[in-house]
């Protein structure tokens, strides 16, 4: 995978670009059982879909009066159970899934829904750009949400999603694996999916979100108890480590192969490199024309280590990692510029670590990339 | 008012620090009408609280049956309409009008009932310490709240607030002037500061919001076009003049004095400080050990300028200031630590500008700080 790549300056985007690339459009899917009282009770119980607490949305009401409004009562919310630990589930805790997506994969959906974490305690929230593929993978999305959110068994039902659309000029039409990887597009590509990431977060996380789990569109298989497991280790931040399964034709068999290589511990290489780059030069991991020789969590993996053993990280992927929302409310974001010469879920691992916060991995518990 | 000051180190918190810093109370005061189905017609005409649309939050409603859950509805929202606009009056746009409170003046609150914006497209989001004088203000603000949204005319009545509560270690026990303005203390002030914004922020921020307006706490009095007078001028991020009134001995008479010192335009000498510091240092403005030579909005001030006058600015004070919300969705926050040597609102400006959006402000349009 060592592709060859430099460092890279990073093209500042003209506010005209990002003036109309800012414009949204939001769809919201909102599911919730007919009430009409707010609960002035302390006990929360979750049932599927009836809580709107999180995420920040809910639908406008209409007066059921017709005539003059009613004066509005008033409800206090004392939110002091709001815990982040290492038992999500014993205590209830609201789990943020947030997934930018540019293509809808029915695997993904499909290992979704066999997420073991209480779906009731699981709002999505998804951006997608304003492609004719997004437009496509949107449609895909919203067809699979209505058949589970309407039709599907009642545990199947998750809290409430979102769905951001996203008016961006996106950098490159394509999705190919090939057009998406070339060196000369991730820095462009890597700008783009930062302001994705940060729209999507900014716009979804809630007063009573607990956890925010990151999982890529093209992450197709996971352990069910995906939630479970990262959240045991009560760590600020976690990635398992990603792979791809792929047909060996020396083997002539199914076989794996380490996929996510934004997973790191620094190198002194990599420090010394960063010394001498300009204040808007970044550098990418996974291609090598000037080595970083930084260890890739990506290549620690042990046939026969342990699933829960973990590692410090300096620079973290996206394909799925479990943050806790207190790091985001700190104000840990994905830098869409160069920021210590990092970027994206890179940048925001180097973030959070400035704000106190230490990212680790887990290089023998494994999720899968789709592979096309 | 330039009292000495070099560049500060800023000290790292500790994790151990930021964990218990972390945990969050959150009071969530929500106003509704009753109501029981959601709204499926396109038009969307707001009246006072009852849109519980923006902001994040929106009560756990009990079922009614009291049996078994209905089958969720689905609602579809496409919030197309999202605009920022200079007429967010004409395109009923979204406000979310946020104040980091630690004392609270029956004056700031007076002021926001006389804001001409129609409250109903207002929502107010507060974020407090837990400390003896933030329980104080905590008790005084929902006093006013209550009498406001319950028994005040309806066209007072805010469309939601949200109160947030940080269990903090507060770096400060006091808010004395004086005491808030030491040097040694600013720069771990700013930086507890800055945090409270982004959890104040990334909280809040929900889709349908257009505009962020900051107001500090103290900030007394505003002419009462103040949303629909900054918004006008259409730019990603605007900040008017702090002064603060004082009673002039010498003339004796009532007099008024430049307040908020952070809207300011770069200097050569700043930009050369800068370069030789060390990563971790920031440089505050006001205090003058080694002088910035930047130019401050504060002194820009002319008695027979033109108000709607605008300058082009490299750092912001928060005292007021209005964002558009996609500024903030991009990924632009409050950093709380040295960021390009800035901290808080100083760095919020610099990370604007880094994602293109160019703040400015207007010299000659005023707001006032309370004066103990």
């Amino acid at each position: 995978m060592a592709r060859p790549l430099g460092p890279v300056r990073l093209k500042k985007a003209s506010p005209v670009t990002l003036a109309i690339g800012a414009v949204f459009t939001i769809l919201v899917l909102y599911f919730l059982i007919g009430s009409s009282a707010p609960d002035f009770s302390a006990s929360r119980k979750a049932s599927a879909a009836s809580h709107p607490l999180s995420p920040p949305t809910s639908p406008f009401r209409k007066s059921t009066g017709g005539g003059k409004p009613k004066a509005p009562p008033v409800a206090h919310y004392n939110l002091n159970n709001v815990t982040i630990t290492s038992d999500p589930l014993g205590n209830r805790e609201n789990i943020l899934l947030l997934t930018p997506m540019a293509r809808f994969y029915q695997q993904y959906w499909d290992n979704l829904l066999k997420l073991s974490y209480p779906h009731e305690l699981i709002t999505l929230g998804f951006i997608l750009p304003k492609t004719k593929e997004g437009n496509a993978a949107t449609t895909e999305l919203q067809k699979q949400i209505a058949k589970t959110q309407k039709s599907g068994p009642e545990k199947d039902r998750f809290k409430s999603i979102i769905i951001l659309r996203q008016d961006f000029d996106p950098p490159l039409q394509s999705q190919d694996e090939a057009e998406r990887h070339k060196i000369q597009n991730q820095k462009i590509r890597r700008a783009a999916m930062a302001k994705a990431r940060n729209s999507l977060l900014f716009t979804t996380l809630g007063p009573a979100t607990s956890w925010v789990l990151w999982l890529d569109a093209d992450v197709i298989e996971t352990p069910s108890d995906l939630i479970q497991d990262l959240a045991a280790h009560n760590k600020p931040v976690i990635a398992p480590n990603c792979f791809q399964r792929f047909y060996n034709t020396e083997k002539k068999a199914m076989d794996e192969r380490p996929y996510d290589f934004n997973n790191w511990q620094d190198s002194p290489t990599a420090v010394e490199l960063a010394k001498k780059m300009g204040p808007d030069d970044i550098l990418l991991e996974g291609y090598a024309d000037m080595a970083t020789y930084r260890a890739l969590m990506a290549y620690m993996h042990k046939t026969d280590g342990l699933r829960q053993e973990t590692v410090p990280l300096d620079g973290v992927g996206g394909a799925a990692l479990l943050v806790k929302a207190d790091v985001h409310r700190d104000g840990a974001m994905f830098p869409p510029f160069s920021f210590y010469h990092l970027i994206e879920t890179e940048g925001f691992a180097k973030m959070a670590k400035r704000l106190g916060w230490q990212p680790f991995g887990l290089p023998n518990y494994k999720v899968y990339h789709y592979n096309e």
